[in-house]
């Protein structure tokens, strides 16, 4: 009875003392990436050296080693390069939309429009099928042979959470080109995923069906789409696409992993990553620079800090997250034949603005664990720590060995302004709200290094 | 009992069939505001075809026109002019900061500055004293006559709400040029009040203190500020400040307020505002033309959605916030002489940044009251609804009517970067951020209506 009593009244003592030092040491992570923090030089040389660096390319083989290079100088205990192949898809030079007829007269009106990733280039020039969604084209598919078929699905604005409007009109991209290809299209334009007030076309992964013939597609920015748009609902329209596209053979990629050994378990591995490729039209700042050196800032700090961990923290610049996923899925590969214990991956993949919170795959109790931590995070900008979540690239360690997950959530309002776009660059990313990503970040990965999940 | 029994059934049924009215009606609000919301254009017409406004100028005259005209547009019941005397403050052309000596070697080094808002003119040559802070001015008294005062006091970079940073070293701006007179300098220079990475000098109102000469003062960008602060620590440095600032006869200035008439207590009023005003060398974009159109906004919406309030609903365009606050003081004393009843006023002046919620200076009844809304709120940004907070143009309404405020809390990581600099333009900001805000501000008016306070 008295032992209980004590412990009753020893326990919330514990938990105070404890909250108190984990809040010391989260304060200091915060003090140092905000006064010392290195993220937003280290964005400037990514983007501005190297920048766009599509998997394959010789832009992407530059980023791996400014990664290997900035994560051995900031004192990681190892680098090393985890070798695979990757996909190497090349645009080809001057992506061409133009109209060039309306109700038989000549016009000569150019629009802005990218190919879509992982498409094959092609020249057609067809009258076009505008279409609103999926459900139109299947109503009029008798009309769809021999045309290039245009789908003005927009990007919902209502949804507060903007990547549930991109999850809806993805599949657009994604499929829109072959289940037009199926009822004998020749090529397909789409309304770009996205809300912007400029006209920026937007690229981004297609997957073609191979039982179709692989068409021609890209995409248009928002005042051209609508200009389409309208001038077919009154006007016979014949457009030209020319596009370049092309599969080279599959070439030799790399993730760039650095380590902080744990002290206590050095065989059980915490993994922090970002993809350190990206579209070849832009710098790759939000998507997925910010990731990328979000990861390296938190190796950074704890390193400034003197942080000993207790387990082996990895720092992951994956390949190929953005046509093809190898990286990802190579590092799982690897991790399970070794047979390593991965007890937890974070991913920043949503782009550097002002952190909100954390989303979370894992077992009940574990996500109870981290939800337990937000009055820790929440002076940060952690506002919510939610269920469901991660990242593209850590997905394939949740399905290989059942890793609990977490995907980094900051305000993503501007998001789907530059993604993808030629506008995703340096200077649309604001130093602040950077480094706060990676103080929320560091003081999540220091919360499971700690305590366990 | 059987009654008691049956209310006590009944009233949850009440509230929970409440909170569905409501919360439809508040995802109206929402949706209408992101599909067909007119602030973002709003905006634009008000930064590009006015720009910069300060009280007393051609500029701010006609945002006055341009304001009475757009909400007469718009349906208001009724909008007219409220007129007052506003400051008449002109920077003249051409502030110039230089170095012309260093160690005794002329030199030539043009340093970006702009004159504090409210100071006077004038040209001063003199050697600098480079000081920290108001400690080490104190402590270095007696070095400072015929010198000019550099204060580099820093914009505190750890503290995650910069509005706390902009409080601790705006002092340096309002008392900083009479601290220094007073130990017989001839100028003032500060370090900007911000922690962006451009070279951008931000204004603002300065302070004279009457009992000493009023001295030239300016404000340097980050890069000149650093610059100068290095080479004073090493070198006898002087500069020369040549301003041309003066003040004119005060002249008249007017707040736009527009109303939409209440159909249960048509003499009961809240109060929605923002204010017109900006200073001369921007255009006035998040500081404060985003609480300008957050504003008429709130009213387009109420109005498109068919909403019939219960209280009179004033919209308020205020005059002269930033350099003399007129148009605040004036609404509120009108209200006073008239006996108006005003149960609420909400200010929208902290940018059009994504929103997070709303301070709230009230009763504890009334703040409870607000923040059992939260959940009706939530889906929409807000995530907290604290104690503590107003605007500066509604102030006089609590301190003369005791009238409980609120202000609108926008995510502020930005702000500071743009605010009182050049950089405050219609670019940098952005139209779903922008517009979230005023889906937020609408839902709050509409609750505070419907419920009282």
């Amino acid at each position: 009875m008295k032992k209980i009593l004590l412990l009753a009244l020893v326990l919330p003592f514990l938990a105070s003392a404890q909250f108190t030092e984990d809040s010391i040491f989260i304060k200091k992570i915060s003090d140092d990436v905000l006064t010392n923090g290195k993220a937003y030089d280290l964005l400037h040389s990514l983007t501005k050296k190297i920048g766009g660096r599509l998997a394959g390319s010789p832009q992407f083989a530059q980023a791996v080693q400014w990664g290997k290079t900035v994560m051995k100088e900031l004192g990681a205990d190892t680098v090393y390069l985890q070798e695979t192949m990757v996909p190497h898809w090349v645009r080809g030079n001057g992506d061409k939309v133009m109209i060039t007829e309306e109700n038989g007269k000549t016009k000569n009106i150019t629009l802005d429009a990218l190919a879509l990733g992982n498409s094959l280039g092609g020249n057609v020039t067809a009258s076009v099928i505008a279409v609103k969604d999926f459900t139109e084209l299947e109503r009029r598919k008798d009309e769809v042979k021999g045309k290039i078929v245009f789908y003005n699905y927009p990007f919902n604005p209502t949804y507060i959470v903007p990547s549930r409007a991109y999850a809806e009109s993805g599949v657009y991209r994604r499929n829109g080109p072959s289940r037009a290809a199926k009822y004998g299209a020749v090529g397909v334009l789409i309304r770009s995923l996205t809300e912007a007030t400029d006209n920026n076309p937007h690229t981004g992964a297609t997957a073609y069906n191979d039982s179709f013939p692989k068409i021609p597609c890209a995409a248009l920015g928002l005042a051209d789409a609508e200009r389409l748009w309208v001038m077919c609902q009154s006007s016979t329209v014949k457009v030209a696409i020319h596009t370049h596209a092309q599969f080279l053979p599959d070439t030799i990629g790399h993730n760039v992993v650095a380590e902080l050994k744990g002290t206590e378990q050095p065989d059980h591995y915490i993994t922090v990553g970002g993809h350190l490729d990206s579209w070849d039209v832009n710098e790759g700042a939000h998507d997925d620079g910010a990731g990328v050196v979000h990861t390296i800032e938190v190796m950074r700090v704890l390193k400034a800090l003197g942080y000993r961990p207790r387990h082996t923290i990895r720092f992951v610049l994956f390949a190929n997250e953005e046509n093809g996923l190898r990286g990802g899925e190579k590092y799982a590969t690897m991790a399970k034949e070794k047979n390593e214990q991965h007890i937890f991956a974070l991913e920043s993949d949503e782009g550097g603005f002002t952190p909100r919170g954390f989303g979370v795959t894992a077992p009940i109790a574990s996500l109870q664990k981290i939800q337990s931590w937000l009055p820790l995070l929440k002076p940060y900008g952690t506002e919510t720590i939610s269920a469901g979540g991660g990242g593209a690239d850590i997905g394939p360690l949740a399905r290989n060995l059942k890793t609990p997950l977490a995907g980094f959530i900051p305000d993503n309002q501007r998001y789907f302004d530059v993604h993808h776009a030629r506008s995703d660059v340096f200077e649309n990313v604001n130093k602040r709200e950077l480094h706060l990503g990676a103080v929320n970040m560091a003081g999540l990965i220091y919360l499971v290094d700690k305590y366990g999940l």
